[in-house]
């Protein structure tokens, strides 16, 4: 049940971008599970990756083959995220990247992994191998909404954007799609985001772009503080279009656009969460730092408690404060913490505020959107975290989706 | 449904130390809600408490007492935590002090006063004056039965355990109750508890003693990671019976029985925990050190994804192994971590072990009481960290507790 998930919107062909869509047959019966996304010549590319430590095979064999060449081609798997399977797993994402590279005539240095499915099985190699050269007979500049549904695993929908902008340097295309349905679901190994522009970007620029990017969008929401080995956020610059580099007269807006794009995955994914039934937007102002405000949002995010209140629409702002008091925010001067849901301020010099009312709590925690406001009175730093409830079906989800 | 929580066991008077247990009317109808624990002189304590910056205004208070003077008189209310009540709550919780010692005949500054119950609402006063003088009057040794009942609020069932030792010092007594069936219940905020010996000890061990044994034991405890604004431990010693100090003969038998039972106390508390269907032992061993060992234990006992799947019985490794990965520890070669539960081994070598079977997991995950063993392969460290899993009863329990 999500919360107001956007319909997938008209998501524009990139120049210098085809996809392919198949089905493999990896887990899924009767859909497309097997994406090939083929880069022209010239494409620069950069991406975020997780940080657990137990990254997932195509993850290690991504990020290495990202860094020593430019790709040509993305091989995306759904069903299977070879994570959790030793060296044998790390063979297999090579192998896919060879059979990949050798129906394609490109280098196997110059394909992308990636894989989203259940932890600790092997990967069907021979399904894979049969499905490859099939999606790259259909490879298309339109097929983005299909690769939008075939990357998706228990999300309940597809998740993607596109804009046209018109900069001095001349008309742009933005397109991206992602999948996810919580921070982490190690059986269904969890975001994955593939975000295109036909803009020729300098390598440099790209990267700093996509972290930027991702740290403001994808790095800013959770929906139960797990951390998935398989998270991939990809943003490719065929160059077809204008050039553009910071410092361009269009630069801010395609920055901003971009943003905009990225936002929009991040919060879909939220949306979409597990067992969601509101979207909830914590923001922590008068931070003495972006560290600190960070920290203070994520506690009261990832608070069972806090979110379970939230599943009732109960406004049990007790719970919330208890969050901001054990974030570990040193010195923090309680008298001076005020909390806001809305526009309606329920503490105040460390108790309820006096024009608070119980009815009106009620009624601003019962909307499916909750705007979370804390001020710590220390500084200036505001950081911004989305995030969902949490509900009985967020814990059927996850205690029956195995057994 | 709690997991195994033992019954309460007889509990011994300790010498010096009597209780006053009567219905004050606070919040529950028809059961005992206050208690007055009243100290021989020359008894001393120390405690520990809630770290949280919102300290409740009965932990400042005693707190600032504990620290002035030796305490004479407890007054441990329930079903009110007169916390997020700013400083009208700071002035109830000193006139709670002065009402009792003018009632009893000592100090304001010789009275701790301990709350628990709702947050944010103002403590009835008048109540809390009336039943005061009547506690006092059925001051008794033999109350601290009735004394673990009165404390609760939401726990199903009361929490004590009680020891005699024969040291060559001479015969000890050690008892003492605890309440809580979260790590926070904002709203019935949370863990009290109150141990006390005959023993006398001078009042540095006491501190240090207090410190560790809470260290080994409430602060390895967690059901949802909250901490609360109420929590406090106090370990009283009335000096009647005979001189322990380390160093002394029968001083490591001492620390032993008392550390066991704070770990019994503890241990009760996740049993009775919120909603609880297993109790679950993760242990994490050859850490580098003990931080880095409960940074690990803490990651996977606070994993909603983990505790979802020890609520369903499944050996959801992934989600247990996604959890040590995203921990924090640097430089994890996870080649080297090995993962079991109780005997079974899961994991090595960065993979499914090759003598695991999904029905033998299944088995060890369908008991009751599951011993989660996570090995990092770096180092000698090991801790312990005891917890729950996460239930449809706890999100209904959380949920529906207010509305």
């Amino acid at each position: 049940m999500p919360v107001n998930l956007p319909p997938l919107p008209p998501l524009h062909p990139v120049d210098g971008l085809r996809l392919g869509v198949t089905a493999a047959g990896i887990r899924y019966e009767g859909r497309d599970d097997l994406v090939v996304i083929a880069c022209a010549e010239g494409t620069r590319a950069a991406g975020v990756f997780t940080r657990n430590a137990f990254r997932a095979a195509p993850v290690v064999v991504a990020q290495a083959h990202l860094a020593a060449a430019a790709p040509r081609l993305l091989v995306v798997n759904t069903g299977n995220a070879n994570a959790g399977t030793g060296e044998a797993g790390l063979r297999d994402a090579l192998d896919t990247c060879r059979l990949a590279a050798e129906a394609a005539g490109v280098r196997a240095i110059e394909v992308l992994p990636f894989s989203t499915g259940v932890i600790g099985e092997p990967l069907p190699m021979d399904r894979i191998a049969r499905a490859i050269p099939r999606a790259l007979d259909v490879l298309r500049p339109d097929a983005w909404a299909a690769a939008a549904s075939a990357i998706l695993t228990t999300d309940t929908g597809p998740k993607g954007d596109s804009h046209r902008l018109e900069l001095p340097e001349g008309p742009v295309t933005l397109t991206g799609i992602a999948k996810g349905a919580g921070m982490i679901r190690p059986d269904m190994a969890t975001m994955l985001a593939f975000v295109a522009t036909d803009a020729a970007i300098p390598l440099p620029a790209l990267r700093t772009l996509v972290r930027e990017a991702a740290d403001a969008s994808f790095n800013r929401i959770t929906v139960d503080g797990d951390t998935s080995t398989n998270d991939a956020c990809l943003l490719l610059a065929t160059g077809r279009g204008p050039a553009l580099a910071p410092g361009a007269a269009g630069w801010p807006a395609f920055r901003e656009a971009l943003f905009g794009l990225f936002r929009t995955l991040a919060q879909s994914i939220v949306r979409d969460g597990e067992g969601a039934t509101r979207f909830v937007t914590v923001q922590v102002e008068e931070a003495a730092d972006g560290a600190e405000a960070l920290q203070v949002a994520y506690t009261i995010a990832h608070s069972p408690l806090v979110k379970t209140a939230l599943f009732a629409g109960d406004p049990n702002w007790g719970r919330i404060l208890a969050a901001v008091g054990r974030s570990g925010v040193r010195g923090l001067d309680i008298r001076r913490v005020r909390l806001y849901v809305g526009d309606l301020c329920i503490v105040e010099q460390g108790g309820r505020a006096p024009g608070y009312t119980e009815a009106a709590g009620q009624a601003a925690f019962s909307r499916p959107e909750i705007l979370l406001r804390v001020c710590l009175g220390r500084g200036e730093a505001s950081e911004t975290v989305w995030t969902t409830d949490l509900s009985h079906d967020y814990v059927t989800i996850n205690a029956e989706y195995r057994t």
